[in-house]
């Protein structure tokens, strides 16, 4: 049986990264990918594993004992939230304002739950009242899931007041901070989130692959407290504590991505000499240089001004422009990816990231530049 | 909220893998997980995926369209091989020669699957003549399932008779590459296996965190043809294919580990480069080399000579040794790794891995060499 390809090394173009995610990586997160793999029961990879949770617990902004990452990406990190919080008949309550909304829908009735939905504009933050009055319609519901920072519209939702109103009315949270940890305000135990979910490729700018995750003290004893079995056998907290919990008594539960954590602990270490509160304003000063640059371009944000994300700029497609000639001649000039739209976006709109070590004056001004040229000349 | 513990860069040791897995890593396929990251959507990558699907089709000596790597741990490549072939009431007969067909059942039991269990012994490859009596008294069994080699205790079972049994009972099959793919003999389609997961981080020597897997036609005529949805979204073939199924109409599924697939990359292209059937008969070679060595010191395999694994050699510890000191010594005195026993055999055996990159003359003379210094003097 023979090859149907012929095939050679495979040596990437040199991109800059100002879509939705992967960001790019700093050469320091680079180098620690490539280090001498160890054994994943090796003493020195257990220590390096308390580390890593002491550093993601600072991300996070938590004390949550129970705070790793998850050895799989954001999408399956969303599903350990469910599949473990998630039992047969539970009612979640899930407000949509993009396509994230529409994927924790099917993950609560894969996990046979019943979904109750509450929309949003997409392009807008999830309104609060509307989340109350679904609370109060639906006395028996569990859980609240919602996205904290929607990465195919470019909005910022409240968790604070969101987590408290479910709190108020006796549910639980999920809530997916795919895209903010790291890049605006979150703090965990401050606003009381119960179960948190994230990803390393974003604005921790570690290579894309990991998920970084937070369960509350409340979260783990609704998980403890399940009468049917978590339904995925990788995903079940239970037995995925066993070897995260380190303290010398770890079992083998799956081999971890060595080298992946090896560089998600030099993402996490360069967030902590930056400090947590300066990254969430470095996320914030240069959106405003690249918010004066699109808007002098003519484009307009798509998001309410007090609903937007930093770390992503959705913003309209001048009129009459070949949205996708540009998106291909921004890749092939200048080496520089933006995002398309997603869903009914799709064609509509541009998805401008600043995420993590992406996030940086070279990058508005290139980006600026870039779309100028193109805009007249492509 | 501040840190608990003193960070700093993270230096691995640098070890000598002869563990059960992850094994060493050529020079070359760490070069290439610290590449530059591009967009998990971006031209470039969609060709590499290609690529791999291709180089991944020669490993497994397969000519299914549906393989690819699956953007997680072998552990979750089992987990998406029984979410989306069983279904709620399925009778599954697993073969259990060792702790994964333990996992196997978990799985099963997950699904809401019914788990008909076929024992051997540990240490033992599968007996056909038992499946075939499992297979006369369940009739309405839909699948088979065993580990072709068995990590846990270095057996080897004969995929080919195995499978061929399944078929004529009219079942289709889940098999356990983990540790066999690029390391012994596995012809997926000659043997007629219907859904096969493996590792990248054992005979592969890619770094861990990648499941490769394979679909034939009738196990994903089974998954197009379900009654119920799959239970995970992220496992869900229906949805991850429309991610790698490549030719131009690619969508969004999850953000693919864009970094560890350069490396699986590079290793699968060193695979091709050996050729398969050297890359077979090399393990072969030293373990025999290997083997002569070990009993030169007094050691036991566990499994019988015609059952054996080259790539993980299961020894017994002699007597009055202390087998923790000896294994802390070889990882503190000669940087060697070697794996301690799993389950019922945890402290009774060693497993020594010659997997991949890590088979070599210089490991074997190594390992031999520095047993034979610990036994003596530890």
């Amino acid at each position: 049986m023979k090859l149907e390809r012929t095939h050679k090394i495979f040596n990437p173009p040199v991109r800059t990264l100002m879509g939705p995610g992967p960001s790019d990586i700093h050469p320091r997160v680079s180098a620690a990918l490539a280090k001498p793999v160890i054994g994943h029961l090796d003493p020195e990879f257990s220590n390096l594993m308390e580390d890593i949770k002491d550093l993601l617990r600072y991300a996070f902004q938590t004390k949550n004992d129970v705070t790793f990452p998850v050895s799989a990406p954001g999408s399956m990190g969303m599903e350990i939230c469910f599949a473990n919080l998630v039992e047969p008949g539970d009612k979640v309550i899930i407000c949509r304002n993009g396509v994230f909304g529409n994927r924790m829908e099917e993950n609560v009735k894969r996990m046979r739950g019943e979904a109750v939905m509450v929309d949003d504009e997409w392009g807008r933050a999830v309104d609060p009242q509307k989340l109350e009055e679904a609370l109060k319609a639906n006395p028996d519901a569990k859980i609240v899931a919602f996205v904290h920072a929607e990465t195919s519209t470019g909005a910022s939702s409240d968790g604070k007041t969101l987590a408290a109103l479910a709190k108020q009315y006796g549910c639980l949270t999920i809530v997916d901070t795919v895209t903010s940890l790291g890049g605006s305000e979150l703090r965990v135990d401050e606003w009381g989130l119960s179960a948190v979910y994230s990803g390393s490729q974003k604005c921790l700018s570690a290579p894309p692959g990991i998920s970084p995750v937070t369960f509350s003290a409340d979260a783990i004893e609704k998980i403890k407290n399940r009468k049917t079995p978590v339904q995925s056998w990788f995903g079940d907290i239970n037995l995925v504590l066993s070897y995260w919990t380190g303290s010398g008594k770890r079992s083998y539960h799956h081999t971890a991505p060595v080298n992946a954590m090896y560089s998600l602990h030099e993402a996490l270490l360069m967030l902590a000499e930056e400090g947590i509160e300066k990254a969430w304003q470095r996320h914030k000063d240069h959106h405003l240089q690249l918010k004066q640059g699109l808007e002098n371009l003519g484009m307009q944000f798509i998001v309410p001004e007090a609903e937007r994300l930093s770390q992503l700029n959705a913003v309209t497609i001048p009129e009459d422009k070949n949205e996708m000639k540009i998106r291909s001649g921004l890749l092939q000039k200048y080496n520089l990816e933006i995002g398309a739209g997603l869903g009914p976006l799709a064609g509509k709109i541009w998805r401008i990231g600043l995420m993590g070590h992406s996030c940086n004056q070279k990058n508005v001004t290139l980006c600026t530049e870039a779309l100028a040229d193109l805009l007249q000349n492509a």
